[in-house]
């Protein structure tokens, strides 16, 4: 069922220094940030030869990615992406094994246009998993 | 510098469950666990088709993923792994922006027989950093 890794997302609180540090001190190549005041993130993408690094920095008080914060002040990873051909089969298929999908449980479209719907953390070994149907 | 994501590597406490759940659940390729005594961890590579997910459990007493397991019992995602071309080129242009090498500072041989080291995390916003020459 699991795809391509989409993307593996990085919180932090200063998004300008990270990507700085991202572009500069690593010499990746990066994106410019981008405000998804919907999805409560502004973000850059960190372009490798194989996949993507999201950095996320909260946006609005509301903020999906604020307690992690708090819980982590120095920024951490914060999620995997992984691909899916069929989100809603992917949801069948782990639901029917116990698996919780976050929030109402229906996908939404994500950052990249595409739906998506995020795994609960607890069912996979303390990983938060987000599913991006492509 | 940073070339392909080599590995995305999630710490767990018990790598039988973690390897059925991205088996069965998740529905990827496995590999059989490996017991890495000289690194303190046991691993199974989870393979994707564009990198791999390494799910470690600790290995003895001294496992260097105790201390992330004490704070995180659920599990969580470890580190990131970027490839390099020239291990201590990337450590020379490192060093000489400030970042910390963990340890003696030189690399040593890998899960995969290649030279590692890794990055202070408080130098890249929380996330440990490994690079791999390949």
């Amino acid at each position: 069922m699991l795809g391509r890794v989409n993307h593996v997302a990085i919180a932090v609180t200063d998004l300008a220094a990270a990507t700085e540090c991202y572009s500069g001190t690593l010499g990746a190549k990066v994106s410019s940030p981008m405000a998804l005041p919907e999805h409560g993130v502004t973000v850059v993408f960190v372009e490798l030869p194989n996949t993507k690094i999201e950095l996320l920095e909260p946006l609005g008080e509301t903020s999906p990615i604020r307690a992690f914060l708090d819980k982590n002040p120095s920024g951490g990873i914060h999620h995997i992406c992984y691909e899916v051909e069929d989100i809603k089969a992917a949801r069948a298929h782990l639901t029917g094994q116990g698996a919780r999908v976050l929030g109402d449980g229906e996908p939404r479209i994500g950052a990249h246009g595409k739906p998506v719907l995020f795994l609960h953390p607890k069912d996979f070994f303390g990983t938060l998993i987000e599913l991006e149907q492509v």
